[in-house]
């Protein structure tokens, strides 16, 4: 671990919870739509029309906001009524404000790290978002910087590399997605740690086959990190 | 000149035309929503909500989208179509669609400047979104990086210094808005260069008070930055 200078953090059920907020939201969604499907059905025709968003809006709550009014217009033949569409607009709200909890051991592990590497996080969602929960989480000190990305494939940390100005095998990625964190970075010679949590969002799931041959290292838990830095 | 290692670019109306797309979806909201209305009128409590939202959404598009939507409710006691909310998804869509006009210059300064400085674009709005448009403007190129800002007040300036790794006298920053382009770089001690565009948000209106005494540099182009660095 010599050469590592920066170890760059996913923040999204990384470092604190998040996807179950989704799914809960999910649920809300559900009930309030109230169009004869179950919670799967409505939630397979949500999933599509937000993958199908991502080229224009993003990742992240506002994108997420519109993709659930699109698919209540969708899924009601445009009947939907305005109230529930402000409803959909308030559950999008809500989310935003959903309390922060720090996921086990992560206080730690950034104080025990903090000063021999410059530690970073790296993630994808609404800018103004992210930067929210990273101050409600009392973690910033920990950081040097937060960098949102639009996307975290093999270009995006490519660019993250050149801001940073270092090399890919100065760089260490740490994250839940195998998708999103290990796979690009490993890609590019860099090295990269997963912490499965135990909610993985359908998108950024991957094939066994893609894990073939893959050099990285799998954790229980980010306590676990100092073991391995 | 000799101290300044970083030049940014404000995008948004400093690189390329933007304003006037917003004016243009205001005019067609307020054709979508005929409630009586006069242009100004929609376009007052528009604003008025927007800002409202700003502390939740940031800035950019896909926030503007859900303040139209908002407004949209208001302004017809929750009586809109599900259709109109439809159409009001399609503008901002269509907005994110627009084509790049370049301003005047913009490219043969990039070009004289490139190598000689680090250059960087600083900007607000929605991360996916001005990435895409720098993709599209061709400009590219000559940036070191993009710096998608969820403000630009003093303490998100001093921030991106961080990230940068340089002082305050190290960086000038070159954009239409005295408010979040010039006043808050002067204030930390940087260079700013202002050059007006013939139109300007109200929300990035100032004061004449708050000039006072602050000194920065007033341009009519882009081009004549050759004349002072």
């Amino acid at each position: 671990m010599d050469k590592i200078k920066v170890i760059a953090f996913d923040a999204d059920d990384t470092l604190w919870v998040n996807e179950p907020f989704f799914r809960d939201t999910e649920e809300k969604f559900h009930q309030l739509l109230q169009n004869g499907m179950d919670l799967d059905e409505v939630t397979k025709h949500l999933f599509e029309v937000e993958i199908a968003n991502i080229p224009m809006y993003g990742y992240g709550i506002k994108g997420f906001t519109l993709s659930m009014i699109e698919t209540a217009m969708k899924l009601t033949n445009h009947t939907i009524s305005a109230e529930k569409i402000q409803q959909i607009i308030e559950l999008g709200r809500e989310q935003m404000e959903q309390p922060i909890e720090l996921l086990d051991g992560v206080e730690q592990i950034l104080e025990q790290l903090q000063g021999k590497y410059k530690l970073i996080v790296a993630t994808k969602g609404d800018l103004m978002d992210q930067e929210r929960k990273l101050q409600k989480s009392g973690l910033l000190k920990y950081f040097h910087h937060i960098e949102v990305m639009s996307e975290k494939a093999e270009a995006d940390y490519q660019k993250l590399l050149v801001n940073l100005e270092i090399e890919a095998n100065e760089f260490m990625m740490v994250g839940n997605s195998l998708k999103s964190d290990v796979l690009p970075v490993l890609n590019l010679g860099g090295k990269a740690v997963h912490i499965p949590f135990h909610t993985t969002w359908e998108h950024e799931k991957v094939k066994d086959s893609d894990l073939e041959a893959k050099e990285y290292q799998q954790l229980h838990k980010i306590s676990e990190l100092r073991e391995i830095v």
